[in-house]
């Protein structure tokens, strides 16, 4: 088997390396030796991260996938554009794929798994989703006895080392985004990350693996974690939570959610207790009921990891030719997003009159939202109150409405804050 | 494809309530239709907790290894002789075999696999090691481009129930197994579950599939946790640890050590909030790092996610004959128990007289063990002081002679006890 590789970066480089450092055990387990023979580069004379003894090198990709002797590529490059194109081509051509690529899977996914099933190919992509977890394996495979119902993820390591840094050290978002920048993990467009972009693109994989249907990640809704006050973050340790950016896909009642948005976890959720840069998956079963998937989201030999064992099972040749693990496909509707329903938790700025938090509990009653917890905090030299509270399971239709009548409560000083709470029991 | 079952309990049950309850997913993944076509049963007249209409009862085990139409053996009734000897004819028989039992594959894997090899059938057993947990798959493919360094796990609930209970509620040990026993999640006879056998079998299991040797059980260290004290508890937690009792095997400097024992892990880890009948398994891989694994460690429908999981492997026809998911095995020496190097708690019962913590930590001093933390607790009235110990990572042969020699020292009032610390980092 011949392996080229698009593009020899931290990625790319890291699979070599790998290779090479784990060749023999490698090769116990496979039966195979593999070799790395072609790499296609942006600049031939770059220094690289990995030996390149025997890897043929070329700045033209087309070179790579339209090349006979080439049985497998590796897609390390990213990009949708260029990266789209080098991967249809190699498909067209017989060749199986493996790529790291989230973005280029959950927006052209069903268009390259639908023509790599026509070539009789595998397109693979362990590495797209938590980095070094095996986490679409386990799905697939380790889980194929369940009817999924819940995928709940950390699955942005920057966005989790912001929120763990804010909630440790009581540093705010602009500061620690900055140190994540410094740090490479944030890059210098910190938009995919922090606005979830990126949790979008990995959970849309996600929920298709999961539920069996296509990759939709147009449904995804997504709100980032650039609203996130240190406020916020002292009142969720106060109520007993911590606040994660989790993407979430559930199946409830024949009808799929799916989204990325900041989270008030319970404290003693093994979720909760994911810090730093790492990622973790909770997936529900019907049958097996939570189990939880823990490891490093990123990093160079964490991806190859995972890219790797992909490679191992393409050389295997013991996976069968069907798409995301399922032989058919099911066509399942989405949630409107006003009926899904949440606990919520509510941040309020008011006035500190006799009276308010009395106008505003009977606004919650007269929605019919029950109030299951409420912090005040000390009032500020303004003399406003601080107030977070915790509501019962509602619609988000209902929440909006509530929330719509409190701002216009004249004690109200600025926009009401909204932050899902899931129990993920 | 036909099935047979042998035992049709709680796991056998499970399996065929979970094949009908999530047929259609199933069909949808597999494109087969599973359906249980036999079952043999030591009474034909037993209720059932499973639908068996379509199933054709026997109480003669044989007559489903021996039978013709069989493709599919589950083996869910238990016990290593009679089980055994079902499992051998099966394979002989040509028949593919799915196990839970973790003592059958710990203690006659080595002879069952070859077996299967010989005849070219699969035997394989997901529900032995973790019970719903895929941790096997994760293992043999998932984590397929590393070198295992290190597996710890939790898989035994009930260890990890009583553990739980003595810690938050500050009850004794054998008050918890009474009712561990009534709710049925330790058996009549406790032993293999409080001693760590039914943990050493998994751990068995876990290490040879990691490390890519044979199963080898006997060459397991086990001690159980019915020597933990309130005591213990109470002192590990002052200490910022938890006491779990953990399965660990390591590879290191190509020695292998196997290890089943309580073991004190800093607060922090994610291991150490694994709680009540929950399993978890941390797996470290050279190109990884780390990732855990967690979920329930068995119940019904858990155990049969597991066995209809294998199941789906055999009927998609997608697994390569290997034996544990190895082409070849290696022969990895065992670590001499002595040079086990590892951090220790030692707890002491000490007459309070002037200068006995200064003989005893210049008892430290002269075997050049340091003392990392010490907790002396208020005298009871006796007028004997409690003291505990952390002491710096030594080897185990260090830690047996300076227990040797504190034990003689005239003021200590019981025997030293001794518990294991793991940092997991």
């Amino acid at each position: 088997m011949n392996i080229g590789i698009l593009g020899l970066g931290t990625v790319g480089g890291g699979v070599v390396n790998v290779l090479a450092k784990n060749q023999a055990e490698i090769m116990r387990r496979t039966g195979v030796q593999i070799q790395v023979t072609h790499a296609a580069v942006r600049d031939i004379n770059q220094p690289r991260i990995c030996p390149t003894k025997g890897i043929e090198f070329t700045q033209a990709p087309f070179e790579i996938v339209n090349n006979d002797s080439i049985d497998i590529v590796l897609e390390l490059m990213g990009g949708t554009t260029l990266a789209k194109e080098l991967v249809k081509t190699a498909i067209k051509n017989g060749k199986h794929v493996i790529t790291a690529n989230k973005a280029l899977i959950a927006t052209h996914g069903n268009e390259l798994l639908a023509l790599a099933k026509d070539n009789n190919t595998h397109l693979l992509f362990e590495a797209a989703v938590a980095g070094g977890i095996p986490i679409l394996k386990s799905l697939e495979q380790g889980l194929s006895a369940n009817q999924i119902e819940m995928v709940a993820g950390i699955i942005n390591g920057t966005g989790n080392f912001i929120l763990t840094e804010m909630r440790d050290k009581g540093r705010d978002f602009a500061d620690v985004l900055k140190e994540a920048q410094e740090l490479g993990y944030a890059e210098a467009d910190p938009t995919f990350d922090v606005e979830g972009i990126d949790a979008a693109h990995k959970l849309a994989i996600l929920a298709a693996i999961a539920f069996g249907c296509e990759l939709q990640f147009d449904k995804v809704s997504t709100q980032g974690i650039s609203q996130i006050s240190g406020e916020d973050v002292a009142f969720a340790t106060e109520l007993g939570y911590s606040i994660k950016h989790l993407g979430i896909a559930k199946k409830l009642n024949g009808k799929i959610q799916m989204r990325v948005h900041p989270t008030l976890i319970p404290k003693t959720r093994l979720l909760a207790n994911v810090d730093g840069v790492m990622n973790a998956v909770l997936i529900k079963g019907n049958a097996v009921g939570p189990t939880l998937y823990y490891g490093a989201g990123a990093g160079a030999e964490a991806t190859a990891s995972a890219v790797i064992a992909d490679l191992v099972d393409v050389i295997k040749d013991t996976l069968s030719h069907n798409v995301l693990g399922w032989q058919s496909f099911e066509a399942i509707p989405y949630q409107n997003q006003d009926d899904i329903e949440s606990i919520f938790y509510l941040r309020l700025l008011a006035t500190d009159k006799p009276g308010v938090l009395a106008d505003i509990t009977a606004i919650f009653a007269n929605h019919n939202i029950s109030v299951e917890a409420v912090v005040q905090k000390q009032i500020d030299a303004q003399d406003n109150a601080h107030i977070a509270i915790i509501t019962n399971q509602v619609k988000t239709s209902n929440i909006n409405a509530v929330v719509a009548a409190i701002q216009k409560h004249d004690s109200i000083q600025e926009e009401v804050k909204i932050i899902h709470v899931e129990t993920l029991d």
